[in-house]
């Protein structure tokens, strides 16, 4: 008689964007009227840039012709994506890897989530709170996080490290000893970023205990202040301790087109064995490859053009979030984030509830948004709003805000 | 300090297709002027159909503009997708599905690897000898399958059903009980396929039995035989035990292109636990959904012009594999597959090991094949040739064995 992974059984409900989409659905057919703005999810709404537009049809084109047509790719993906990556999202910034050190594949979440497979059951993770969900989901899928406690709504053998205003949204290093510290960086959904010495303490303090640091840096492309680090790989022996995420997702609208990578340098071994290969050797088993033509949009990111257009979108967004931080500010909020991310983290007034704070900015201003308690309970009493929404609507929902 | 998961370290290295690579490179180097003909790889060469390429090229449009832009798909897969298979695979084969019981992935290879994580680690597997490696590789992974025995070339804690001569090469029900069973019909590598009441009395023993059934149907559209069944749902009760496994790798030449899809029946339950809402769970934790582009690529695949294409391209394979047949057999070989597959199963000839025959052919007649050891100790003093090279070299290289 077969079992199954009853770890799964333990998991809470996952019900924070299924709750908002039904509270905003009863409210739009109660008030069909009312024009709704949703500030609330993580998604792009700018189209393909016309350099990734290109080379996606020039891709096509190829897989009609048997002379040019890809059957499977690399497992680890194609070489002309992974130079591309290694020379301008690392050798640009002073880091050397070579291209064995980089895994292509269908976007950060995945690898975040599959990552887990790759280390032993009994490591204690540390997290911040509020925090990304899938960190902690697939933990909790492998049987590493305990047991969950409603009350306290927390896993029981999870390190979670309270990220708020009194500590400016930074994990702080923990008391207990963690095996496996997941970072977010720019943090979602804060919207914060740590400063290069800030991420050096914590390069330092994994190599001291001896714990692997999995670095989630998907929001890279929106850092603006010059002592944020790109890449963990800035810091002194992060090679030998850290684990990097990359996504397109948010660099380059590939929500819909999936694709990302994950760097593990050859440096980073736990007594004597290769994370590197280790990787190699579940990425070529459980994965084929990210499709060619999709490879093919992601060299084009890193085109000439695709560079500029790429960074006109950031740029809109990120006018967007200068745009929420403002007007909020001048409506009273205390507001953080948005400078090198797009995310806004405000608080909300009069010490009400993230999800009372949602009621009423839908009810009143009909603006959709997200209640930090849905990240952890230390979002309680915090609100995040995305820069994803066009200019206009960002603009209208400010003016409700401040009236 | 962090530990790995160790059942890695067990694995024995995966070298098949590098030790073929390099042997056939070393041979090109010292003979230049020889025309190597390769018939080893179970890639598809040709292009994809029209209807699929007009499909996409529309859909990347689609991303290029604001208004028709698509950010992330739904986890489980878009409804336009899942009802063209729930219509075209099952409906149309008298089998009723809900499109909610298929979850679109981007492939098969990665379903099959993946879709442990539902099931506690200690269920014991059960595969035939010879297999599809990422079914053994991916359970060895997750601590399922014991201690690999080198000079056995097995793990300990894994029911093998020999695959040969005597049984017409179709798993027997075992002694033992297992808790998994992985079936893959048809058969790869060797070509060969179940008949419907073959495969019912698997059924009935994983009810009897309490197993559930992992059924790889990646080849499902080389099926040419009345009596081979086209999913296992066709057999009574296989609802309540059986998971399945569909690939649009092998059907319309999507193996650079990456889409498949697995079928987890509602009625499939353990303990009164739904896997369908396991598997949901995982797929929304772990995974982001197959590009848009390429899920309507999928669904091109089952327009009235796809299908016509992608049928004649089968047509074109399997005529390739109607003449090794009978080139090996008028040559004197003793051959299996070919019928319902594009794999043709031979016996080397003279007692010969496979990698005798692998040398044999490449020296003396620039043939590339695959030895069939390499799939399993069962396999040994078999040979596999597949169909999907081009119909000029596979004329060619039936001519030089008949010489």
């Amino acid at each position: 008689m077969y079992r199954i992974n009853d770890n799964y059984l333990k998991l809470p409900g996952s019900y924070l964007f299924s709750t908002i989409g039904k509270k905003v659905n009863a409210f739009i057919e109660a008030n069909p009227d009312k024009k709704v703005i949703r500030l609330g999810i993580g998604d792009v709404t700018l189209p393909l840039a016309p350099a990734i537009i290109t080379a996606l049809h020039k891709a096509v084109d190829e897989m009609a012709d048997a002379a040019t047509f890809k059957g499977y790719a690399p497992d680890l993906g194609y070489e002309f994506l992974r130079s591309a990556i290694v020379k301008n999202d690392y050798a640009a910034r002073g880091v050397d890897l070579a291209i064995d050190e980089v895994f292509i594949s269908d976007g950060a979440k995945s690898d975040s989530g599959n990552i887990g497979d790759i280390f032993a059951k009994n490591n204690r993770i540390a997290v911040s709170d509020p925090v990304y969900p899938v960190y902690v989901d697939t933990n909790a899928m492998a049987g590493r996080t305990g047991e969950y406690q409603k009350e306290k709504e927390r896993w029981s053998d999870v390190i979670y490290m309270p990220c708020t205003e009194e500590n400016e949204f930074a994990p702080q290093i923990p008391s207990e000893t963690p095996d496996m510290i997941y970072l977010c960086c720019p943090n979602n959904p804060t919207g914060t970023a740590m400063k290069k010495e800030q991420l050096q303490a914590w390069v330092d303090f994994a190599l001291e205990k001896g714990a692997v640091i999995i670095y989630d840096a998907a929001y890279e492309a929106y850092i603006s202040e010059e002592d944020v680090p790109h890449t963990i790989y800035e810091c002194d022996g992060a090679k030998k301790c850290a684990i990097e995420m990359r996504s397109f997702s948010k660099n380059a609208g590939f929500t819909g087109t999936r694709l990302g990578f994950t760097v593990i340098p050859k440096e980073l071994k736990c007594e004597g064995v290769s994370l590197n290969s280790l990787w190699a050797r579940r990425h070529g088993t459980k994965f084929n490859g990210a499709p060619y033509i999709i490879q093919r949009a992601g060299e084009a990111v890193y085109s000439e053009e695709g560079k500029k257009q790429t960074k006109e979108q950031i740029a809109y967004y990120m006018n967007n979030a200068k745009l929420i931080r403002e007007g909020l500010a001048s409506a009273g909020y205390t507001v953080f984030g948005g400078v090198n991310a797009p995310y806004i983290w405000l608080k909300t007034p009069d010490g009400m509830t993230s999800w009372d704070f949602f009621d009423y900015l839908l009810e009143n201003l009909n603006i959709v948004g997200t209640p930090g308690s849905g990240f952890g309970p230390s979002g309680e009493g915090y609100f995040r709003l995305t820069a994803f929404g066009s200019l206009e609507n960002t603009k209208e929902a400010m003016e409700r805000l401040k009236k």
